[in-house]
């Protein structure tokens, strides 16, 4: 093998030739594999169902006077606010713990902002001429289609090594217009970066012109190494506390991969300013939510500390499938020279980069050999990858058999629109 | 004892040093005493409490193909669907699975209104010069909070003994500018009235000028009977889809008073058209509510006969306090001739209309003494009860002799106010 760059009409059409053939006979299978999405796989959800033993009785239901099966405590247990805490190194009256979904929550923040504001606006988001959003890009679809929904103009900006390009950043938040971002800090979906301590601070820095400015940090993978010991993260809170701007950050954290997904607890976390004031807003349409859920939590993962050794049996089951995309790219892909992608050590996905203008072509043709994969431009805002080149792999769901088929037909699909492409078929 | 109305004032000024000696002796007591809320009992709790044995193990997660603990299934698992249309007597496909809170639903569904706008819309709420929204008052303070936090202009209109005044109704609705209503059809709260035929037929038979007017029909009280047999009650959609506006009506219920307040589930049921509309709208907040709760529940609750039969347990504890109420009043205020109140036979409130212009005050004393209360007015738009008059009680949480203490101190309260009110004190 050798690269495509490098390889004459003949031998490329030669290639061609036989990739064809390679995907006649993968479609001859009839399979049917999905890497679409960043479920947990059914192992994982095994490893951590004694979650359903705890909290079984009436008499586990009193916690420091509270009937967790009652109404009340809006913004979550004091156990359960102590256990984000210890989580995101931030302070139990900087939490409010949600539902199931920290999405919810998200979508909450902003919908709010629309509709009332936030605690430093002037006036709701939908009086404004415009709202501009960041987005960092490749990123996460359902994060830019919630600004999206509430009429936002969604503003790409490139990511780094080290996170999003903060030079990009710095300029565009003196647009008063421009009224948050988007982050993914710690194994960001899906380049799995983990954000510089230089642009942490740079984040904590930033002197926006708009009062209320919010950085969504997403902190959707605080504890989820698959590979290697956990990552300490500087807590963005007390770093924009100690900045001067400390109601400019909104975390959000969920259990959706450390227990269930769907069915785990979420969690919000800010200054005690902003907490209070969604507090406020929050009571219009909620009385409480699910604190037995909470407390069953809190018992199961205990604290960070024992968090991290249940992360522990998901890395075990999710190392091994990164290990197959990796080894697999590494021999079908890498010697042909036009592709790039990262090997993460947390997180739930691969990012994977073809060659321009092919990624949309490559997915059709998965899609044809029964192998769904997240849509191409699923990471760029509106969905438009302008360079279609980013495909976000996501191989924690299916069975390593399985994993090893789907990555054997994507990389067939990858050279075989990059062929079409070269070849202008 | 003998009317107020039919005493003299020496004998009014007797009474007051009477009643004063009575409060003065019941504040001394420094009781804490709270019938504020309409919150289960821990004995209705425990009496649920197997509720949390159900789904123990991860060999119960898989119904029908679905792995109950991952992402998912947004309108809700296909058992949960089919037991709420057997709850509501409507369509599996009519219903949409909610987080723990029907109240959040509604929310959501009035929030949307706002910013998106509803099925039949030509434009968002926020785009109109002025909603209105019909309260039948009283009525229930958090539903009256929801459109007043979007902005929406609240029209009381008057509770008859078959529901909420249709006359009016039916007069208010030809303003283009009225958008919705607010209804609990069955056990309404706080008066425990159950509407007529007559009243539901009129309902379905609205011909609001407004294209996207929407009944908010809160079925929170559907199969709550504490007093004699269940009572069946009409489906308001195949009603609306007979009528010919099938996309008129928004129905909830939730299990927060059949298991636990604040970690049951909740529903949504509506036409089809609705469903798919909201399910489009849900997707952009939420992948999947928790369906290990839907299972839990389902394999708990079974369906409607089964259903009723828990509730026969409810009743057995709330029947006696009700019957406390009833008789506290009867003895204490029926012979001063000043008040009335409902007798239900369901729901969770009684509601007391006292002397008017004496119900703040008489709360104030109630504060005093010890016994919180549902403020005076929660129960009109605004929080303002024009007559000042109406207050509710609810005697579902305290244990039977705190209600007894909180009954016999509320009664002095009451009449504390009033002969305040007729001494000109």
């Amino acid at each position: 093998m050798s690269k495509y760059a490098e390889k004459t009409v003949a031998e490329l059409e030669q290639e061609y030739r036989a990739v064809v053939a390679e995907f006649e006979s993968s479609k001859a299978k009839n399979l049917k594999l999905n890497m679409a999405r960043g479920k947990p796989s059914k192992q994982q959800l095994d490893a951590v169902s004694d979650l359903l033993e705890v909290v079984a009785s009436s008499d586990e239901c009193d916690i420091d006077g509270v009937d967790i099966r009652n109404y009340g405590e809006l913004s979550g247990l004091n156990c359960a606010r102590e256990y984000w805490a210890d989580v995101l190194d931030c302070k139990p009256q900087q939490v409010f713990l949600g539902g199931t979904s920290s999405l919810n929550l998200m979508f909450d923040v902003i919908s709010r902002a629309y509709s009332h504001g936030l605690s430093c606006s002037t006036r709701p988001w939908s009086q404004e001429d415009t709202v501009k959003f960041l987005c960092p890009s490749p990123g996460y679809d359902r994060h830019f289609l919630v600004t999206e929904f509430f009429g936002a103009e969604l503003i790409t900006v490139p990511m780094t090594d080290n996170g999003p390009d903060m030079n990009i950043i710095e300029e565009l938040v003196k647009d008063p217009q421009v009224k948050g971002i988007w982050c993914v800090p710690k194994y960001s979906n899906p380049d799995g970066i983990i954000y510089s301590d230089e642009t942490i601070r740079r984040f904590a820095n930033l002197k926006p012109a708009a009062p209320d400015f919010a950085i969504m940090w997403d902190n959707a993978y605080c504890v989820h190494e698959f590979d290697g010991e956990y990552v300490p993260f500087p807590d963005i809170i007390s770093l924009c506390e100690a900045a001067g701007r400390p109601d400019m950050v909104y975390e959000f954290a969920s259990t959706s991969k450390i227990t269930f997904a769907g069915s785990g607890i979420s969690a919000m976390a800010s200054s005690e300013k902003n907490i209070a004031y969604f507090t406020k807003l929050f009571a219009v349409q909620m009385i409480s939510h699910d604190k037995v859920n909470q407390l069953r939590h809190v018992r199961y993962l205990q604290n960070k500390e024992h968090t991290l050794k249940i992360m522990k049996k998901h890395a075990s089951y999710l190392k091994p499938k990164f290990d197959i995309v990796a080894k697999i790219l590494e021999q079908e892909i890498k010697p042909l020279g036009f592709a790039h992608w990262n090997q993460p050590k947390g997180g739930y996905f691969v990012s994977f980069n073809t060659m321009p203008h092919t990624a949309g072509r490559a997915l059709e043709l998965c899609k044809e050999a029964g192998v769904v994969m997240t849509p191409a431009g699923a990471t760029f805002p509106y969905g438009k990858d302008p360079q279609d080149c980013n495909i976000r792999i996501a191989p924690s769901f299916p069975t390593v058999d399985e994993l090893k088929q789907a990555m054997e037909i994507f990389c067939t699909c990858i050279k075989l629109a990059a062929l079409e492409k070269l070849l202008g078929i």
